[in-house]
């Protein structure tokens, strides 16, 4: 057997005559190699397959020249694509939904920049231009854009480690500024390299992990304003989170504390009241506006009495000031601008991508994740010098959006109108509001994060998904937000290697009145078919299990001939290894199936191999070891190799059942 | 369809007649559960798999308490299941070859000794107590121990960028000893935890192109002996050592480059001669100690007339002295000894394990890895103990001795024992023994390591693998060996990633006259059903490719739609995924599969799962999507489901060829 004459047959698989003649006599079938193509094409092919896996061009094929200009308007700017179509009703149906969530962005995007350590008006800021700018590019028709509590957290957190917003208050805003620049950046960035794949590796199990995490550590660091604290730690772990709380019991304010439990009692029941009865969303969606009202009003009224309720104060009047000037590309907080901007980069892509897709999936429309990426990015860059820090979409906005009724992405530039009336006329209006009324909205926002019975169902299908879980959430809790993200992410990696590392092999038996064959631990009806022996691998022949599979394949067939001189049956003579599964081979690989080939051959028992996947024949061919093995060694199918070799032993015939 | 009846239908598959009953009757097999385990019982088979796959105790089974104990005495000291069997014979070959190899280990021992930058004594110490404790518990018979080429140059440069030899001997030498208890004891607990299969994931492309890197490298190091050069930079990557040898021209000594490019055109002679023609092995094999002694009696012939040729000097006689003493375990460079162990541990048991592999299959004898690893380990715990560095099995070693015909570990027993003599009674003659020599053995040794031949295999057969062998070459050139070796399983295990990330999808046609359904554009005889769509995915369902998954079977049904349209052939009814290669699923794969097919029936399409394997099908039972699917979204082999799903659309029936 030499190279040529297997030249010969890979050509001859193209030969439909050829084979269809052979196919009719019942004879066997050929293994065909893929079709053939230069290392460009397949490099070229990987690529799109990589980076372009939607074709996104394919609605440009066959159209006019205007056709295509629109086309590539309506890609770029959703908004002529829905534009056209809208009407007055969808106009009714959004202004509804828009006045809902300005009414939970305000007091949200205050608290949220309370928790980024930012003063309160830069939340606001965050709701007006950056709504705006998703109107116009989002291909979401559901997203209600503005801060978020994950993103804000984490900024908070990692820009306080280093600088105090108390102290050094410019360069806090200049770095909050910077890093939501960097942020946008690497959003845009991904986005236009076709990079969203990246994102995917933060998996569900990993974020449920890290959102309970950052909730409960969220949770008590606004004990701070729920108890009147004054002296708080900046830390964000929990063990100095408590101590702290526990240190400064003379700092608790009694009338602090019975407000803010009682206002956070209200707010936890209308979410129970909304969550019980959906059609009811609207209490919870009106009920923190309603209770920063009432608690100003409070507050206002008995402001001559005591001072032991600490209010936000001042805030001023008019719409964002251009920050430009406030972002720096030098000094040497450089890196940790760049840190925070990739980390609260990643954590708002995506919150903003997996909410997009949930909404787009309940509504049955695509959000194409590289646009989306694109559209926050801009947006991010468009709030860095305009006074906003990172925003994305919020989940419980834009819930709260969709249950209002909210049909396109007009209920933004709605949302964003009514906060610049804030902006404008109302500000003064908030001198009064309590901290402690923030505190209890982010509580009660943060609090619905956390899914324990997710958990739970995580741990009863994939203990290992609910490792990466657990260890998100006490990494957040113990360490820190990147090193919690960092391990799980490890753990989900390492749960991938460990499927190729030491990969399922399964011992297949027929199972009578077809020609299947099946596992035989699996499936009890499945036969064991006389001097052979037929393992299935399921993984890539890999580097990482090429040593494991070759010590597994020795341990099957001393167990097989253990268990047939056992029962006195006839001796195995033939290893077949179906490789239906085997999804990729690589060079260790290929020297491992040679090498077993070889060994085998030195204890008179024959290895075939059936069904190679097409990369997996390349590769064999490519490697010249197709050589080794020639025609008598390949099947199609495990069935045409029983048939074929056990044809071939006329002397001792082994009683397989006939099919 | 609710839980209990799929309940019920799983434990059915357990029942015989049933199942045979429906089978016979021509009808739609079921797809089994695989036999139900507990947690525990699952933990405890992914243990056994991931740390005893070749279960060791096999060979405990059914046996007398004396027999076992005999057993395990051999399971533990080789040397007692040959030791009985030792005859005559045997031993003159391992005589013949223990001398061959000790003849070539003298020189290369003070060679590699020299390549650490440790006294020249050392090497021969590490030639004489390793061997003698690797011959007790070493499982191969044919790995000649002793110190090795690429665990001695990483051992020098690591320290020598830290602590220069010249400046501070003890200190330099405490460092090298206590790394090497660190290798030992690393090896050791690697083999005790049974943890071998981490050496795996340096697979051959990454090791081919460190060993090349390793080799230019050295070689051009030892140009400073090669060319007389005095001042010489202790940095370990090319532009450094280039750099270093041109700017000191004026040390170049006439007479050194002389005798040092005759010996090395002989040695490199030698071993052409003895790659030609296996038989005189023996050439190669003595060439190296003939070198020796002729340029050392030229050395001190001609010592009168000129000092420009540097020599070994004084060396001290006498055994290996004992260095417990040397061993320190605190200190500002416990970090740098603790890095060097490891690094150095790994590489020794590498080529350790890859080398006693390699003749092992030679000779059709098992390795077992992780008691390999164990009695390296504490070969070179003792060897710290008793003033030797690093040592492992060596590739040029063994090959000569199994070359010289050597039987079993006895050949090292007399290596060590020629070893003793020489460091009782012929040390003085080492006095006058060139510097350039030992350079040229050096070279010689290395430059066979560069295989380009192999990584040009690599590029033919798997591009990814020639990349990681080209990074771990610059890197290994140009960074250094860590951060080469570090960035070439960095690229191995994103290949593993990448392939899990996107994979392959195909779409599958039926091949006429088989059962089987094989890829349409690999198989041209294959045809398409009409109203089908039979997508078979080839990779396990996971968080990192669920999205992916979803865009591109969405792709997939997009152009088939397109392409019956054009053809006028029958609108799809039902896609069909062929699970077969979908070795695992997690949660978001799980999600993903219940999200496509709620999408698919929103457009009126229905989606089966073909042959789910064991633990993606007990996955999808466990999180409750089998309710979704029922019994009607499952089939074993996707002919049955084509046949079943066409059968129920008896008014429009699909023109299918009949099998």
């Amino acid at each position: 057997m030499n190279l040529n004459s297997i030249k010969v047959e890979y050509n001859a698989c193209d030969d439909k005559d050829d084979n269809g003649a052979s196919s009719s006599s019942g004879g066997v079938h050929k293994v065909c190699m893929p079709p053939h193509r230069t290392t460009f094409q397949k490099l070229q092919q990987r690529l799109s397959e990589i980076f372009f896996p939607d074709n996104p061009l394919h609605r440009f094929k066959n159209q006019t020249g205007l056709r295509k200009f629109v086309l590539g308007l309506q890609f770029f700017f959703p908004i002529f694509e829905w534009g056209p179509k809208y009407n007055l009703s969808l106009l009714r149906s959004d202004i509804i939904s828009g006045i809902t969530i300005a009414s939970l962005s305000i007091p949200q995007g205050i608290s949220y920049a309370k928790l980024a350590n930012l003063p309160p008006i830069i939340g606001l800021y965050s709701s007006f231009v950056p709504p705006l700018i998703y109107s116009l590019l989002g291909s979401s028709r559901h997203l209600a854009v503005g801060p978020v509590s994950i993103a804000s957290l984490v900024m908070g957190t990692m820009l306080s480690q280093v600088v105090q917003y108390s102290k050094e208050p410019t360069l806090y805003l200049q770095l909050a500024f910077t890093s939501t620049l960097f942020a946008g950046l690497l959003q845009a960035a991904m986005g236009f390299f076709r990079l969203g794949f990246i994102i995917d590796f933060l998996s569900k199990a990993t974020l449920l992990g890290f959102m309970a995490g950052a909730a409960v550590i969220v949770s008590l660091q606004q004990l701070k304003g729920l108890l009147g604290i004054v002296h708080f730690t900046n830390k964000m772990q929990i063990i100095p989170v408590l101590t702290s709380v526990f240190t400064h019991k003379d700092e608790w304010s009694w009338q602090t504390v019975l407000m803010g439990v009682c206002f956070l009692i209200f707010l936890l029941t209308t979410r129970q009241i909304s969550a019980r009865n959906p059609k009811l969303f609207w209490i919870s969606a009106a009920a923190p506006l309603v209770s920063v009202i009432l608690s100003t009003v409070i507050a206002y009224s008995i402001k001559s009495h005591t001072h032991a309720i600490q209010t936000i104060g001042h805030l001023p009047k008019g719409i964002n000031p251009p920050s430009v000037n406030m972002l720096h590309f030098g000094g040497p907080h450089l890196a940790l601008a760049l840190k925070v901007g990739i980390i609260t980069g990643i954590l708002a892509l995506t919150e903003g991508i997996a909410v997009g897709r949930t909404f787009a999936a309940m509504q049955n429309y695509q959000v194409d994740g590289n646009k989306e990426m694109i559209a926050l990015g801009l947006m991010n860059m468009v709030g860095s010098c305009s006074s906003c820090f990172v925003t994305t979409g919020s989940f419980s906005r834009s819930a709260v959006s969709y249950n209002a009724g909210g049909k396109t992405v007009v209920s933004n530039i709605v949302m964003a109108a009514t906060v610049l009336i804030t902006l404008l006329f109302l500000m003064p209006l908030f001198h009064f509001t309590p901290n402690l009324i923030l505190a209890a909205i982010i509580i009660t926002a943060v609090i619905g994060l956390i899914d324990y019975q997710a958990a739970f169902r995580l741990w009863k299908v994939d203990k290992l998904d609910c490792v990466a879980c657990l260890s998100s959430f006490f990494g957040v809790l113990f360490i820190s937000v990147p090193i919690g993200l960092a391990i799980a992410v490890g753990i989900s990696v390492f749960k991938i290697l460990l499927h190729v590392t030491r990969p399922n092999t399964n011992v297949l038996g027929y199972i009578p009145s077809t020609r299947s064959f099946q596992s035989i631990s699996r499936y009890s009806t499945a036969v064991r078919i006389p001097s052979f022996l037929i393992i299935a691998v399921e993984a890539p022949f890999y580097f990482a299990n090429s040593t494991y599979l070759q010590e597994r394949t020795f341990r099957w067939i001393r167990e097989e001939e253990e268990r047939v001189k056992a029962n006195n049956e006839p001796a195995i003579k033939c290893v077949i290894i179906d490789m239906t599964a085997v999804t990729a081979i690589d060079t260790s690989g290929i020297d491992t199936i040679c090498e077993l080939r070889r060994l085998l051959e030195k204890r008179s028992l024959k290895l075939v191999l059936a069904n190679p996947v097409g990369n997996v024949m390349e590769k064999l061919f490519n490697s010249n070891s197709l050589e080794a093995f020639g025609l008598d060694g390949l099947y199609l199918t495990v069935s045409e190799a029983v048939d074929d070799i056990s044809s071939s032993w006329k002397p001792e015939k082994p009683e397989k059942p006939e099919p």
